[in-house]
């Protein structure tokens, strides 16, 4: 289906609007009304600009408080009108949205609703216009979808049809499925936006919550159906107001939507990607660095051993039974510090995970970085991260990382371990982004939203996880605006025993995050422990969750760059990642920290 | 009264939180518990840290989910409730918070609530303990304060009192008149907390949107007096749950906060503060700025006429009508180039002004700036700008500004023209700050909070005046994280015909900021105009807006530095700021800017 979305749904200059949709690939654009008057092209040259860049205008927004009013009132409406229409003939836009009157004028009277836009129906075909009536959820009399519907039916004027709005219909809690009853050829326009569940004034949460489908909780998926079913063939188009957007740079933003679009159409059946390829594992975590010795140190101390190094490039493989980490202080090294540049995904097919992810518009990265590496398919998440997807060891006809590695002399490692979960910081502007990524590229399952105070201000965090646990990556975000390099990423590694790893670390001469007494004085006041599991618990900085499904327990390291290691050792059953002891952590990371 | 204030309102580590509490006057502290669990001190040392400080330790909150629950879970909670205890009597509290259960195993039983709070109280006596109990407005089964007192009344136990909430009575509509009918004596604690009226789900009104009193929309002190009235002798206590005080810097949130309590208090009856003293008009507007001849072309193309030179510093004075402006190139200037860094306003009574500004903890600056120079009340709002009280040529025995300038040779000036308004932006934290600051502190009246669509986020604004409008100060903010350099500060210029304003700057060899066509091919859609005047709009860039008192007609200069200048012709009725222009304006304002 052709795909649209309205300028409100992106920031800065109209032109510069208009070229992020081009560029992510929408067919055509909703135009603002707000945006059209600040810019310095006329109309005519935004059609022209439009069209060099591939763009049909589908809708020009809005008119407001037209219908239902006084005679004289309406009367300066149509007067307005006419202005617009002729507007609109130079823009090239052929449809326009009129929503359901929010005027205090406005009389409670679908006879006179019909009427007027009647009349304002006739004058806008002489200029070859349509009308798109639309109930806002927030209308003095007309608020609901078949409301609105009734109205337009009553008109019975063929430049009137209605226009439908999943946010204004799902926020109401309205039952779509009568939208089958209405004739699709009525349905003049569809606009999509999802939002999150919240309890607050429609009108506000509209303005400034509305998300891109897959974003929210709403089921736009299934309101679309019923609007295809209803024999609608219009585009699909995303009206979405939001603050966030209209921040963030547009670029991104305008894929991240067109994303979306992508989603619905496969959960509507009306396009076809390839099938998610859900990760099974993480072969590797990647750090850069500029200077590999704090790090090896780090490694060292918690057992990894040093047991590949690169045949062509300045990158070691370390590994700690399953848990394997590369070090690299090549080129891609940032300046500021060291970093979780890279993720390698165990893939059953890496070919085809990388297809669905380039059908999903995720930047895909050169197969080799160099002449003599073996062939990886890697695509680039939204916060930059490198998603690798990997065949280890798996199949000899899959290209295997490890070959591009030769084995250096190393002692094994003393415990077995594995990576239990990677934690990533995302760009304050990026989180609903990044959930919609790694769900609908990566076919992973995305969990709750959790607030998480920081001294400095509420963090947000999400997991996102394949069906076994076996893949977690925890998104991140802090409060805006934040110094996000406060916000360290991190490495989880699940081992059996959390007491002994500390230990055997702090042993090697590694230095743990040191938690306040009062925290544990605490737990004593939660839960019964036996007084010397306690001081252990004391004495080497180790945090205990407990949820219906079993216990967690799990420690820190110091923090080296950006890059901090977790010890975690985590009951079958606990499905979380101690959130309720992160402030806890986080403040003692902040106390660690040099003076301000 | 006593004040106090809940370690959950400041950012911040608890030493930190302590310390601004301490520095910002307040007498005593809540200890939030998990302030107190990622703190490195033990709770004596808390306790000895608090009384360096000068501040008791007035609550430790909270218990939670504690009463009407089955004894099998009641016995854990007084469990932990003697942990809790016992560290009370270390911290030196001798009050707990016991907010009503929201639990899902709380049973509906006064009763049952009765008597385990009963037993609670009992063991907390055993401590020296009172418990205060308080009705969450979400509780589970008990969520107003009339309730929560039966069960408190019902109970009979000397250590068990209530807790009054002012957000948790407000945000329910309750009538708060009935707190009168409760023994001042069984008050055991009074939190205060302000919010904006929102419509929205109490719990995420309460977590994040709480504010100081006046800062929002209930009568806190109306709640207040009915407290008093009761009997209570206890602090005042703010518990705000604030997300953007959670990350703003906590010495000026502190100050900020104990201001509210003090302005409360005065509306009590219970404290005397100095009387405000409103300004009566805008002697003047210091500009800083390392290079006097951008901005000094720019006066002189507005027609404003070099008047006077201070007689010590490289100060210029610039006069049009009654439009005075200081040019200052001294060691004030800023790096960031050309910026609004001084008002002088008009007062009735300076040294009582700055009285009231003392006793409402704004910083007083040294009242001579050279030795020479005439004495000068001044304080510094809390964005930093200078605010001098003047009495300009009004009264032999006050002191008189001019007088530290000496006239040099001058044209008079083309037209009558006086200080409109000037637009202030407010680092992004302190919105709610600065407006109860210029309320409280200068006796001016706030607008309400409008929303602007810039191109790149939201802005909000709201306007502080006078009553008779001869002062008036738009606050500005931008959407964070914003650069806030983008966003200029302006001087608006009332002028008797803003045409022939825009002209005879234009033909002084001003640059007036171009508005885009489309907006003025709008106004001839919303409004009837000759032709002729349209096109002298759009030829001048005036932008037009009209309320219900009158017509405003306003145009911009090029910005200099962090600076532009408004022309405004104002209708007498018209009471906004052509707000509905700004939008178009701030597009107008990117575009000019270089290339990014």
């Amino acid at each position: 289906m052709r795909t649209s979305i309205a300028t409100v749904s992106l920031s800065g200059s109209l032109t510069e609007k208009l070229t992020a949709a081009s560029r992510a690939g929408f067919d055509g654009v909703e135009i603002f009304e707000n945006d059209l008057l600040a810019s310095p092209l006329s109309p005519r040259e935004i059609r022209v600009r439009c069209a060099d860049l591939g763009l049909t205008v589908d809708l020009y927004q809005p008119m407001r408080d037209i219908e239902a009013v006084p005679r004289d009132e309406f009367t300066r409406n149509l007067r307005r009108a006419r202005h617009k229409f002729a507007l609109m003939r130079e823009l090239g836009a052929d449809t326009v949205l009129v929503c359901s009157s929010v005027s205090p004028l406005a009389i409670d009277d679908d006879g006179l609703a019909a009427g007027q836009l009647s009349e304002l129906a006739s004058l806008a075909q002489d200029f070859g216009i349509r009308v798109a009536y639309e109930a806002l959820a927030w209308g003095r009399h007309v608020s609901t979808y078949d409301h609105a519907w009734r109205i337009v039916e009553a008109a019975g004027h063929p430049a009137l049809g209605t226009c439908l709005d999943s946010f204004h219909i799902l926020s109401r809690g309205s039952d779509p499925k009568g939208i089958e009853d209405i004739p699709g050829e009525k349905i003049f326009f569809l606009q999509l936006a999802d939002a999150p569940l919240l309890a607050m004034d429609v009108l506000q949460w509209s303005r400034h919550y509305r998300c891109f489908p897959g974003q929210g909780g709403f089921d736009v998926a299934g309101l679309a159906g019923h609007v295809l079913r209803a024999g609608y063939d219009g585009p699909l188009s995303l009206e979405v107001f939001n603050d966030v957007f209209r921040q963030a740079e547009a670029g991104p933003t305008a894929v991240d939507a067109q994303r979306s679009l992508l989603v619905l159409q496969e959960a509507l059946g009306v396009a076809e990607l390839p099938a998610p390829v859900v990760p099974t594992g993480v072969a590797f975590a990647e750090l850069v660095t500029p200077d590999a010795e704090p790090v090896s140190a780090l490694l060292g101390a918690l057992g990894f051993a040093r047991t590949a190094r690169h045949r062509s490039k300045p990158v070691d493989l370390w590994e700690l039974g399953e848990a394997r980490i590369l070090v690299n202080t090549g080129p891609a090294a940032r300046r500021d510090g060291t970093g979780l540049a890279a993720i390698g995904l165990e893939s059953p097919d890496p070919r085809a995970a990388a297809r669905r992810a380039e059908a999903l518009l995720a930047p895909v990265l050169p197969r080799r970085r160099a002449p003599e590496d073996a062939p990886l398919d890697a695509v680039a998440a939204p916060d930059g991260t490198e998603l690798f997807f990997c065949a280890t060891g798996r199949d000899r006809e899959l290209p295997h990382w490890r070959a591009d590695f030769a084995e250096v002399p190393h002692d094994p490692g003393p415990a077995p371990a594995r990576i239990d979960h990677l934690a990533l910081v995302q760009p304050w502007h990026q989180y609903d982004e990044a959930t919609l990524f790694h769900r609908s590229v990566l076919g992973l399952h995305a969990q709750e939203s959790v607030d998480v105070a920081d001294p400095y201000g509420l963090l947000r965090s999400r997991a996102v996880t394949n069906a076994d646990g076996s893949v977690r990556i925890a998104l991140g975000v802090g409060a805006a605006p934040a110094d996000d390099t406060l916000h360290a990423q991190h490495i989880a590694l699940a081992v059996e025993d959390v007491v002994a790893a500390a230990r055997a670390f702090r042993a090697a001469g590694g230095a743990l995050l040191p938690i306040p007494a009062n925290y544990h004085d605490d737990l004593a006041a939660r839960y019964e422990f036996a007084q010397e599991e306690l001081e252990i618990y004391r004495d080497l900085g180790i945090l205990y969750d407990r949820d219906a499904g079993g216990v967690f327990r799990h420690c820190y390291t110091r923090t080296v760059g950006r890059v901090f290691f977790e010890l975690v050792e985590r009951e079958p059953g606990y499905r979380g990642y101690g959130a309720q002891n992160a402030p806890v952590r986080l403040a003692a990371q902040h106390a660690g920290r040099p003076a301000r």
